[in-house]
């Protein structure tokens, strides 16, 4: 067993998007982690802040092995769980100069700075990490400093590109590097591990550059304020808003405090560049002319705490959203979360502003490849293997199809799901055991003490509400003393309630009566019953007897 | 006053979509109802059953002079209401041939079958209802037999399309009636009302009959079963999937009560024209070769309990997906709804089905109007005035836009919401005052006995849960009996919370020991802020202190 050349992949965590937060490579005593993300939670995983990958099991017993950390890009759900992974790993981390500081912003916040050994690396450098030669290779995506990494082990190359598109013209003028691709190519590469995020859409997604256009569209008409929100980590939608606001003589203010660390960061390192006169402040900018003004701000996803989500209902401090506004949301609704962004364009329209979201004008294009760029990606790296990684089943599915279609065999794609082991050996690919590598609920300071069954306790909470009855029974005739208290949350309104209440005693009082037993339990079961019965609810009951 | 010509026109209900569930049309002492839907509730309405507009406010005193209830379409958003309009308001209802056989279905469940005074009306007829002349005209949607109405009243003519689509090749070979609505401007039209749906989609929607083509690619590739799921209400798509099974050497069983209950009603009514030896029972089918079956279900939304919803969770009582099997979602997620969409189609491949749906191939289309087709409305028209409706704010404002593009002046465009009232007097429009004109929500028996606040108290009993403890103390010593008794639901896993259990005894001690006053609010009080201060959460707390 000692001398065999074996390579085991695991992805990890990301809500069924397979290996999206986190992948771990590992050949013999050597681990390398690729990203440590967090997603956010679905609609009905009721209460939860957010998600991160469940490394802690396959980890356990294998702390020390872990030799490095390693980043593709300064997103979230990459590198949003790099302070949980800090708490259990020591190992150091690998990332380009923005990505490293986005994760030192985050590493700031929990106090962990100085604690990590971040070490940077430039896109074209090789590193070695415990058994792995890595490539770092430029990749285009929604957030600059992007890269893929080229793995090299004695079993074999592995590529794995993370989040990608082949968009020719870049807002930074930094395509992806085909040449390291087609590099790869030649030296044979095992295994391909890549984006499926858009594997359902058509064609060739759409250049950051169009962007441009869309804002110059919309800057000719405004006559009033320009306000533009967009994600915090859009490094390069800063560079275009404020590129616009010279076009068409205005001047920027930047609002809210991530976007504020992230734009000064980002300017410090040299990846956004604007003259010092077109930054204001928002002070300034709230005393100018409308038609002289663009402030940039977070809320793009219409979060209620965000600066756009206050401006929506009204409620947000400095400043509030004048008739003549134009607002432009510079983003795509995360999936799930149409319902809030809508509401929030609904109530921005109501308060006086225009409007302009993607369906309206082409103020946002996706980060990742579509169909046409995942074949030329094969076509650049003809693994042997493909492994579709960064979407739900549908999408892993749909990518395995189209690299079929490029002639990759059928027998060579596996598609997957997260905790499944796969083994390179001899340059063949094996399915091994599947072990825990789902995901886990943060819920306050809770890692992990919120699981499946207490958010669907939660739900059943939430559908119907909670009754608490608190009953005095008399010792010696063992009836009620009294009317029982009860209480209810989320059931029904109180007055209807009071409506009910007179035949709810008298129930009550015929179950305490008749009682011989659990007085407890049985006043439980038959409120239970009746509450149904006159309702078709199902509210968590709770009786408390005290006797007097 | 008396003698003054005034048209009051009030839109109603449809969860911010103006109008969307019903209008009411108010001439004299005479009051016309156009549609009676319900809307399914938004993710964060937990536990809500559907929502209905709130007519019960503005009609209260009027209830006598409603002159009749007229349906546009069968979809459950413009029928879905009637029971409960038909329990305070006895008037004649008028619609078509299949809306009537859809009502029917409806009033059956209800028990309200012979209570309803149903009419039947065919497009192209004209029917007096009270002080309303009423034009019904056939407009192409996603279901058969929608009309559009030409309300004439002596304040002038408005036109109502509700949901429509300009549909050259319809499945049912009727196009929409574009003389009538030319006939109408040459009358001279006051007013248009019409769906906003699909205001911020460019260009023309495409025709149902392109899933003829969608179909045919999807039959010619699948080896074993085909199961196709969409809305029972779906008339057309049943036509075209029966033809599709015929044209490929397939039989069709229909399964799911809805969807062999609305199927065998369109048959009678010969809605649907299917050969009788094309359509099969559901065990035949699962008896004959796989590749010579289609079965037809419901369940494209995910819903949990649908047909489709059983086979993604292996619990369907009948039969199983099988490996091999093709699935079809013929429908589009109902906006808010993608996530469990999304889940079914998952799980569905992950039993080893190939899944189709509306990003992969052709097999849908929208039943609404684009862009383009909302301005040859307007030509066709002609309207004075326009009057958005269906649609959020959002699309409203952009239907506004068009009709600005097209000609219409922006002072006769009416961007409302629901409960604002119209009038119309000597052909001039005036906004009047705003009535409680907007949702109901239903839950259980409920009607209304739930509302924002309630809601609000089911999402924080759901974001954090409940945790109830009953105290005894010694009457004699002022101190606890024994250990507090703490039940929880929802806060969190109950091997965490042992953990914390013995300081949260002390810490009750503590403030038991310290009580002056009210112990309850006392211990409620330190509870909450010990609890929150431990877990960043905030559970709803009940706390009960009996004496012994």
């Amino acid at each position: 067993m000692k001398n065999k050349k074996i390579l085991r992949i695991i992805p990890i965590g990301g809500l069924g998007e397979v290996g999206k937060n986190m992948t771990l490579y590992e050949y013999g005593k050597d681990i390398l982690i690729v990203d440590a993300g967090i997603m956010f939670p679905e609609n009905d995983m009721i209460g939860i802040d957010y998600i991160i990958p469940d490394f802690y099991n396959y980890l356990a017993d294998k702390k020390d092995r872990v030799r490095g950390i390693v980043f593709t890009h300064g997103h979230e759900d990459h590198i949003g769980a790099i302070q949980h992974v800090l708490e259990e790993i020591n190992a150091p981390i690998y990332d380009t100069l923005l990505t490293r500081g986005l994760v030192e912003v985050k590493l700031n916040r929990h106090g962990l700075a100085g604690k990590a050994d971040l070490r940077t690396v430039k896109a074209g450098e090789r590193v070695q990490i415990g058994a792995f030669s890595v490539d770092f290779f430029h990749v285009c995506h929604s957030i600059p400093d992007g890269v893929g990494l080229g793995i090299e082990t004695p079993a074999g190359l592995v590529v794995h590109t993370a989040d990608y598109k082949f968009d020719h013209t870049p807002v930074d003028n930094w395509p992806t590097d085909y040449a390291k691709l087609a590099e790869f190519a030649q030296r044979g590469v095992l295994a391909l591990l890549s984006d499926s995020t858009n594997a359902t859409e058509p064609g060739w997604t759409k250049s950051e550059r169009i962007i441009d256009q869309g804002l110059d569209q919309v800057f000719k008409k405004a006559k009033g304020r320009i306000l533009v929100a967009t994600f915090a980590s859009l490094i390069s939608r800063m560079q275009q808003v404020a590129n616009a606001a010279e076009r068409h003589g205005r001047k920027i203010a930047f609002t809210g405090r991530s976007m504020v660390d992230n734009m000064n960061m980002a300017r410090e390192l040299g990846y956004v560049d604007f003259p010092e006169r077109l930054v204001i402040s928002l002070e300034k900018s709230l005393s100018m002319p409308d038609n002289q003004v663009v402030l940039m701000c977070t809320g793009s996803q219409g979060e209620p705490r965000s600066i756009m989500g206050r401006l929506a209902s009204g409620t947000n401090r400095k400043f509030d959203v004048r008739e003549g506004d134009t607002i432009v949301l510079s983003s795509h609704p995360i999936p799930g979360n149409e319902e809030p962004v809508f509401r929030t364009i609904n109530q921005l329209f109501r308060r006086g502003a225009d409007v302009i979201y993607e369906s309206i004008a082409p103020v946002h294009v996706s980060g990742h490849a579509s169909q046409e760029e995942m074949k030329l990606l094969l076509h650049l790296v003809r693994p042997k293997h493909l492994i579709p990684i960064h979407g739900e089943l549908r999408m892993l599915k749909q990518h395995a199809k189209l690299a079929e279609e490029v002639g990759v065999p059928a027998e060579n794609i596996a598609v997957i799901e997260n905790g499944q082991v796969i083994e390179f050996e001899d340059g063949k690919l094996h399915l091994k055991e599947r072990v825990p590598g789902d995901y886990i609920f943060v819920d306050g300071t809770g890692v992990g003490n919120v699981d499946r069954s207490i958010v669907r306790e939660r739900e059943a909470l939430g559908r119907d509400g909670v009754v608490v009855v608190n009953l005095k029974v008399n010792r010696q005739t063992g009836n009620l003393s009294g009317r029982p208290e009860i209480t209810t949350r989320g059931f029904m309104l109180p007055e209807d309630l009071d409506a009910m209440l007179e035949k709810l005693t008298r129930q009550i009082q015929s179950t305490v009566s008749r009682s011989n037993g659990d007085l407890e339990y049985e006043v439980l079961r038959s409120l239970k019953s009746y509450l149904y019965q006159e309702t078709k609810r199902n509210p968590f009951i709770f009786v408390t007897v005290s006797q007097n």
